[in-house]
């Protein structure tokens, strides 16, 4: 059994510490904020993030980086992308040994259109860098900690850490899938937070089964074409960190993104939207990072463009629909 | 505008029927029961299939084979699997002109393994076969016949058929594209059932959005596994008449095949299930169809497998359930 360390004590990464102590290994998480880690520490409960769940009694939680980052050479980051550099650069300070990283967080950076393993491999020493993998797929927290059937994708250039993060997640409820597009299921996972708040919008609207499909298969058709032009696989968008993660996420009321995008389709202003929200919908810096990397790159992106007009130049969605429907005859 | 002949009076036959209306054309149905069609004639409703729809009153409907044929060029063919040989047949016996055929059918022919395009190319003389199409994609009759909006793919290996396919059908609410693979929307359409049906059974037995994302993801894995196999292109199945018609068909109350899985995962048994249903259910018999097909082409589909002993072994669905999670550690 192996000493591990996730972290961020958000939802996705508490669920992920319990299964990993359910596996046996000796879990500390680290975080910032004192009662959640009390919490843990405590009563083994997250409640702000996983309300019913009980977590493993095993778990430790830490505000301590130090003790963090001396408690294990596997480090899971389950972070918003925000706080990934600043996080990061602070561990990278303190760092003595290699460490391998594996992170599930699904975003790109604003303006430098960074990957999270890029932004990773920037904070990180080369000297330090065991590494770097994302786990990722259709995998809701609320689910994942209550032991119902998921599947998710191990990705790394790595060959040992991706079957290292393989040995590490597996269970019998959750199956693990090995993966060597790191680019592609990064992007995946990333780029789905735009559809999903789109598949909210046409749900909002008072749309059908029909329409959310559209949205979700042309949705990935220019998820794809913009990840093939950066360097990914195509046939990734097809499996779980693609097509499986993107499904969970527009047809689940668990999704801030897709919530996000209901209320939208519903009338309600973006910025009374956030104002009520307690948890980040990266969809929204994500349209906004994709718009302008589409743009750069010449890769035609209609639903995220739109989008982009809703969400940042306050467009009707009716309008916006009309003109996504009203294109001109197409191949597949 | 043009004449178009649709045969099948069921829900899709008719929505589409009123698509070509609304569209202008001049639309004959022909069905088998005289009820529905003079309900057609009378009323312009279907009520048995499309319950509170008012379909354009411009179109018509027949019993008569011979005025059918005569009525048009171009063949719409929405009716079951099951139906297609005889009717085509018939059809074949009395035409004197070329005409083109555009099916809606999805299903695959038990013990000969044929698509519904093959089976049609069996039944018609060659001098008279001036093209096979297909039709498919997300689009619940339920929603199209009252304007939500939809997109589908439009496959030929001709290309003019698919040219006019996109022409005949494509309005402000109803997006057609058009796709070169006929093998893989065609069979994308058929094998999706399978999976419709197992995601029915695992959404039955009280699991999440994880697992059904797992069953529609990995399903889609094996679907493509055959089909690539049998000859498609892998990146159809990433498409509207692959990916599209999976969601539409795994995540929504209106498909049948979906139904019939959730009783199943209740525990209801197979044939008490079907003798309440008025409507077919196409995924009993692609299952066996393509357990059968996929044993005879070497390919693995774990997930048809575990559904062909679920219906046709009486193997309880926790059991198969257990053994799809604990298989070995696999790539994706």
């Amino acid at each position: 059994m192996t000493n591990i360390t996730v972290f961020g004590t958000g939802s996705f990464g508490s669920a992920l510490a319990n299964v990993l102590a359910e596996n046996g290994h000796h879990v500390l998480m680290w975080g910032k904020n004192q009662a959640t880690i009390d919490e843990i520490n405590s009563n083994h409960t997250n409640i702000s993030y996983l309300k019913e769940a009980q977590l493993n009694s095993s778990i430790k939680a830490t505000t301590d980086l130090d003790q963090a980052i001396k408690h294990s050479d596997t480090f899971i980051i389950a972070l918003p992308t925000k706080a990934i550099r600043d996080v990061m650069g602070r561990v990278n300070t303190k760092l003595n040994s290699k460490k391998s990283f594996i992170h599930v967080t699904k975003g790109i950076e604003n303006e430098s259109f960074k990957r999270v393993s890029e932004m990773i491999e920037d904070t990180i020493a080369p000297e330090f860098n065991g590494g770097i993998g994302i786990l990722s797929g259709p995998s809701h927290a609320e689910e994942v900690v209550i032991k119902q059937p998921t599947t998710v994708a191990a990705a790394s250039n790595n060959s040992e850490l991706r079957q290292l993060i393989q040995d590490l997640f597996m269970t019998d409820y959750l199956r693990v899938y090995t993966n060597d597009d790191l680019v592609g299921v990064e992007l995946g996972g990333a780029l789905k937070n735009i559809i999903a708040i789109a598949s909210g919008v046409v749900s909002g609207m008072g749309y059908g089964d029909n329409a959310k499909a559209a949205l979700i298969t042309r949705g990935l058709a220019e998820i794809t074409r913009l990840g093939v032009k950066l360097g990914a696989d195509p046939l990734t968008f097809q499996g779980l960190g693609g097509i499986g993660d993107l499904i969970v996420t527009c047809t689940s009321t668990h999704s801030r993104n897709f919530s996000l995008g209901y209320k939208l389709g519903k009338g309600e202003q973006l910025d009374d939207i956030l104002k009520d929200m307690n948890m980040v919908a990266e969809g929204v810096y994500t349209t906004q990072s994709v718009y302008h990397l589409a743009k750069h790159q010449g890769v035609e992106m209609p639903i995220t463009e739109a989008l982009y007009r809703v969400l940042f130049e306050k467009q009707p969605v009716e309008k916006e629909l009309k003109i996504l429907m009203g294109r001109n005859k197409k191949a597949e």
